[in-house]
């Protein structure tokens, strides 16, 4: 397969854009990827921010023909837990009709396949790539750079393909996505480290605390998120929205995770959970010994990451302030507490039946032979908000990844039919663009 | 000094007995050791366990003549977190009149005082040494080798310094110690880290699991253990215990620990929570990205150490019994819990008026030209119950440490003149017991 050769080169560049040692391998990612544009008649700009460059490239075949935007970003998640990896992050390898490597899925492989399907192509189109290296960070310098190149990203549609169909052989259109509030949270106690024998009994320990802190933020019973005022901006999913949706297979989504419920908030379905609840989970924690065999330690400080997904209409700052006005009132004496905010992402709904959504429904539906479904999405992708409110033009999130893709986990893959069938979705897009217009 | 010396030696030997990695070095400690027991006239012995040696040394010098059984231990605790100490922790250095280094209190610095007392020393009194290498992961092997070995054990009177004295310049003479029972909890959920945007509302998530495990625990108010049945065999101190009890310095004590309060347990005091109730502390917590930098991810597990410091007449097996059941009982649904028990010892309480005990104070205040205080102890020494119901002989817990010694942390270090004042009272002892007997 011609597109793939090239595919396995970008994703052997270890882009993790949070690791600082990193730094060259996130610009060799952006370059390499400015060459190949720059080898289909792109004109390239690698534009520098304080971290990661932001790659911006466009072929112009005709002022006045449709214009495509293209967001997408050349990052990727750390790579570990490394061991539990079945073959190298970042050697990427083809097994079984799959793709894996990190970036596979998320975004590397679903980028590469808007740009593979420009190739051979004629339509009269103008497409322009804004291309990132700083979504997984949260995407700090992007908005700023939509805000002040208004112009420069005029576009009649954006298309964006960095999320999941909803199911295996089932095209999909997503018209939602969650936003993010992420926090890391430090706890100190006592000065130094103490013996847990001649001072257990009067010393603080932040590890005892921060389970006091979890507890209280998420009730144990109903699910539900205890930060004071934290569901007031939450709308609820409207009716013809709830008759788009597909219908989940939950007995299909317990096997896949391996467990025997999907425990959640009381009073929502699953799907309504992922899609339209928001969310809370401590994404990591520390503290104390953590070696083999034991060591009698009340350390003198502990500390977690902690984030939320939110949905529309609530507001990543509002949420967070929330967040840490809770905490703060809830650290028992004896400790100090710090927040530091890590990243946010606004929520975002676009509109189902948009011409270019109308549009996209039909490229899928002949290459597929069916129509595709209309879902939200869990994640967050920071910039989908900034664009819609910058450029004002509709936006189609298409997804080629699969819910079990392994995203921000060991062994990401992707499957080559959704990336064939995403290129062929792609392409045809772009010649029913040409012939018809919006 | 002339003591020092060798002392500076023993010290350099890393031997972490928790550490794999440091069997060899656990085992040349006990050589070493070994070899200046020999060079003081002792008959040595070296027995092999499953893991690290017991040495045990004798000097008889008349059948008849009274017998001391000195027990110590020659491993330590890890020296992590390394980048704390100001010094290397098996670097011993003399600053100011205190010697630093991994294991100058905890336990060879004391146990040295022993050794180091019997120099020149020409009473009438057989001695003994029972020195093992597994203090730190509980003593696994020597109590089977303490009941197998009554015989050649026999004593009159053994001598403990593994502890602490009540304040600077206090000589202290201690009754009691807490005992142990230290627990690995293992948490796990979906059978694979998940992304938290795409499965954010149906993924277990096993460390916001752990944090309600711990609110479960111990109550954030009261400070009260949880666990049914755990306080039942808790026997409260005598009047004429609490009579004997020096005052605590609570003011002192907040200061050392560099906190505003002191917190614990509802409806006691401070020494009380330290000496004669049982506590709870989680000794390590981990789950997750403990990375630099953010990471979406909901981790398919999580652990954390659990230790309870228990007082007369608790059981570690039995409490141990209790704390899995009630963690087995309080795990979620969706959750899979596992419970490793690391290790137990006994809590104990001997006489605090015994004839050995009212000898050596007679040797502390001759050297200290003051009177010792009675003191329990927080802390576990797992081998004094053992060695009380196998000998049935008094025991004197002579600790020349200090509260600030740093045990189990980094910085851990021993004031000199406890040393020298130790070595001259165990010197003092052994000739007041030659001339007077029991």
């Amino acid at each position: 397969m011609k597109v793939l050769e090239p595919l396995l080169e970008f994703l052997s560049i270890p882009s993790v854009s949070t690791d600082p040692a990193r730094k060259g391998e996130v610009r060799r990612a952006a370059l390499w990827l400015g060459e190949r544009l720059k080898a289909l008649g792109f004109a390239t700009e690698l534009h520098e921010t304080p971290l990661h460059p932001i790659l911006y490239a466009e072929r112009i075949v005709e002022e006045g023909a449709p214009t495509v935007l293209v967001y997408g970003h050349y990052d990727v998640q750390p790579e570990d837990p490394l061991e539990l990896w079945e073959t190298p992050p970042f050697a990427p390898v083809v097994k079984d009709g799959r793709l894996y490597a990190r970036g596979a899925s998320d975004d590397k492989g679903q980028l590469w396949a808007h740009v593979a399907a420009l190739e051979g192509l004629s339509a009269r189109v103008n497409v322009k790539f804004l291309v990132e290296g700083e979504e997984e960070i949260g995407s700090p310098h992007l908005p700023a750079f939509v805000r002040e190149n208004r112009e420069k990203l005029r576009a009649d549609v954006v298309l964006i393909s960095d999320g999941a169909m909803f199911a295996p052989h089932t095209p999909t259109l997503t018209y939602g996505l969650r936003g993010l509030c992420y926090l890391e949270v430090h706890l100190k106690g006592a000065r130094r480290d103490l013996h847990s024998g001649a001072f257990g009994g009067v010393a603080p320990n932040p590890i005892q605390a921060l389970g006091w802190l979890l507890a209280r933020l998420k009730d144990e019973r109903t699910g539900k998120i205890l930060i004071p005022g934290f569901y007031e901006g939450v709308r609820p999913p409207s009716e013809e929205e709830r008759r788009l949706w597909p219908s989940l297979d939950e007995e299909a989504l317990k096997r896949e995770l391996g467990v025997e419920v999907l425990p959640g908030e009381e009073g929502y379905s699953p799907l309504e959970r992922l899609w339209a609840r928001p969310t809370l989970d401590p994404n990591g924690i520390w503290g104390g010994y953590q070696g083999e065999g034991s060591k009698t330690v009340i350390p003198a400080e502990a500390g977690m990451k902690l984030s939320m997904r939110l949905v529309p209409d609530q507001d990543p700052e509002a949420v967070a302030d929330l967040a840490e006005a809770y905490l703060k009132a809830l650290c028992p004496p004896g400790y100090q507490l710090a927040v530091k905010r890590l990243h946010g992402g606004k929520p975002v709904l676009t509109d189902p039946h948009s011409p270019p959504m109308r549009l996209m429904a039909r490229a899928l539906e002949e290459v597929w032979g069916r129509p595709p479904v209309y879902t939200r999405e869990g994640g967050t992708i920071p910039v989908v908000a900034e664009l819609k409110e910058a450029l004002g033009v509709p936006i189609v999130l298409l997804g080629l990844g699969l819910p079990d893709d392994n995203l921000h986990a060991p062994n990401e893959k992707l499957d080559l039919v959704n990336l064939e069938k995403g290129i062929a979705a792609i392409r045809r897009f772009h010649e029913l663009l040409a012939q018809e217009g919006l």
